[in-house]
């Protein structure tokens, strides 16, 4: 143990003092030493201490580009995908409901309670990436930790397609879904722009009138885009997958957009009237850079009489509980969905 | 608007690097500027822009300086709770139950479901203040906003009586009360010590086959004085109230421990068997240096099986809804917690 800083540590780090902007008359936080958490498993210990990626803040600057990242992407996501569906002993079965590319996801073992439930999972990646087989990541969990039946939706991205292409096709998935099962037999979940796609068709179906769901996961919900949201500047640097507003993300997500207003509640859920909406469990993490995010979505929900739970893990960073199926608290995390799920849909 | 930093600040922040003890190895954060969050209320907005207190890092290094710390406390808590007490029309008289200080706090309107009802309230002051009419802060805002009848419990504290006096005197007080009222009807509540204070009062009720409330209300409870907890580096001087481990409030529990170990259960809930506790609320911020102590006991709380439901308010600091009764962050906390014993209280 030493103590920090040492005049030399000092400088190197006022060079890299987080870049955000800032009124001349804002308070300034000083830099600080992230010793690793004590109190949280070895594996989230070992992503934890994992620096920002190199060039977090770097994207592409054209359309072939962001394709590009794209692909990469779905190549290594469908691994992670395919050894994860092994580990968890999950089938994955490509297919195609209400003309939009999903995965059938089923568990060795379906829960006796599950036989007739139906959980639709929305993925992650900012908009932009982790299509193809690494759209299934978040249902494969699932289906493994929970033995529930999940219909991952492959949506379509840009520069393929725009918005409200991702909303539109998780909307005609939904209409699908609602030929064969109950509403309340059914859940849709998510994770970040996943999360906001979840939240955003919940918007959409309740103001055309469509049934709900009996339930919705929204884990660290992308509810944003506008830059409001405090944990942008707490968390800045300190969660080690977003990173910062400079990070990738954002970019990704106004590529989506494509000129749209940024404060639709399509795009940003939190300016939607939230209420009616389906009894709700949001998942982040103390060093998630959405942490700010989940809490004010949360907090909105219950504003507007929405059946709606809050669980924040340890020294987390963003939507970390989907990187790594043997970590402790991954297990954690799908297990408290799914009885969340379990308590509030019919079978 | 301007874009931080000149070469300037940043050597300006370089010299406040805020000093925990670190190895070689840790990852650093950089030094970040803290613009006002939007999505917050004037007032909280108003609390969150001050600059911590000078000489939050000191503290008396005599029992003398101690009780006159506890005496300016008291004088300027009381002024705060008179005053909040006649805005919110609550009328507060001092008793004594099970031999302890207690105030009798009654709002003008008591419910009519809330008649058989009582809660039992524990003040924060990191053990050391906070006492005499300030220790019935808490209470009042309940009383107030939620027309409960509340006692709170105005224990012992250093330099007058050491660990485990205070805890005595709650356990005293919650003997007296069952004499009266059913166990189901009550609930028990606090902040920071006094939330451990609650924690600890029911690991002891249920070790000694007393019977426990119907619910409790933990409100960024000061849980773990090991220095175990992620948020006291991410939140390091950036919560303006506790500031850091190295502010006022841990030399205070210390000054209470009186060399007992920190790792006991009844001075650190979070080591303790947390089964087989009553359904619990917990409260905490963003920016609450107890953020990670919240959610720890949080989830430890739901790995044990109990009915646990966590907020979490955006950009808040320690405590920092105990500050102010006309910010509505203020009525929302209480408004959740009362709601949430009414879910659990007979009546």
């Amino acid at each position: 143990m030493k103590t920090i800083p040492s005049l030399q540590t000092a400088a190197l780090l006022a060079a890299s003092i987080y870049s955000g902007t800032a009124n001349a008359q804002d308070r300034l936080a000083p830099a600080r030493p992230l010793p690793t958490p004590a109190d949280i498993s070895r594996p989230l210990q070992a992503l934890v201490e994992k620096e920002p990626p190199a060039g977090y803040n770097q994207w592409p600057n054209t359309p072939q580009g962001w394709a590009e990242r794209q692909r990469a992407s779905e190549t290594s996501g469908t691994k992670t995908a395919i050894a994860m569906a092994e580990r968890l002993h999950v089938t994955v079965t490509p297919a195609v409901m209400g003309g939009v590319k999903v995965f059938d996801v089923m568990p060795s073992n379906l829960a006796p309670a599950n036989r007739d439930r139906l959980l639709l999972q929305v993925h992650a990646g900012c908009y932009a990436l982790g299509g193809g087989e690494a759209a299934a990541v978040e249902a494969i969990l699932m289906a493994g930790f929970a033995n529930y039946h999940v219909i991952a939706i492959d949506y379509r991205m840009p520069p393929a397609a725009y918005f409200p292409a991702a909303l539109d096709d998780v909307v005609a998935v939904w209409k699908e879904a609602i030929k064969t099962h109950k509403p309340s037999q059914m859940a849709m979940f998510g994770t970040s722009a996943g999360a906001a796609l979840t939240l955003a068709t919940m918007l959409r179906a309740r103001d055309e009138g469509i049934p709900l769901p009996g339930a919705i996961g929204l884990g660290a919900p992308m509810a944003d885009l506008t830059g409001v949201g405090d944990s942008f500047n707490t968390n800045a640097m300190i969660d080690n997958v977003l990173v910062s507003r400079e990070g990738f993300c954002e970019p990704a997500a106004r590529f989506y957009a494509n000129g749209h207003d940024l404060a639709d509640p399509l795009l940003s859920p939190i300016y939607g009237k939230l209420g009616k909406l389906p009894p709700a469990i949001l998942t982040s993490g103390t060093r998630d850079l959405l942490l700010s995010s989940t809490v004010r979505v949360h907090r909105k929900l219950r504003q507007s009489g929405v059946d709606a739970q809050l669980q924040v893990f340890e020294a987390m960073s963003h939507a970390q509980y989907l990187r790594d199926d043997s970590m402790p608290e991954t297990r954690e995390v799908f297990d408290e969905i799914a009885s969340f799920f379990d308590a509030h849909l019919s079978k």
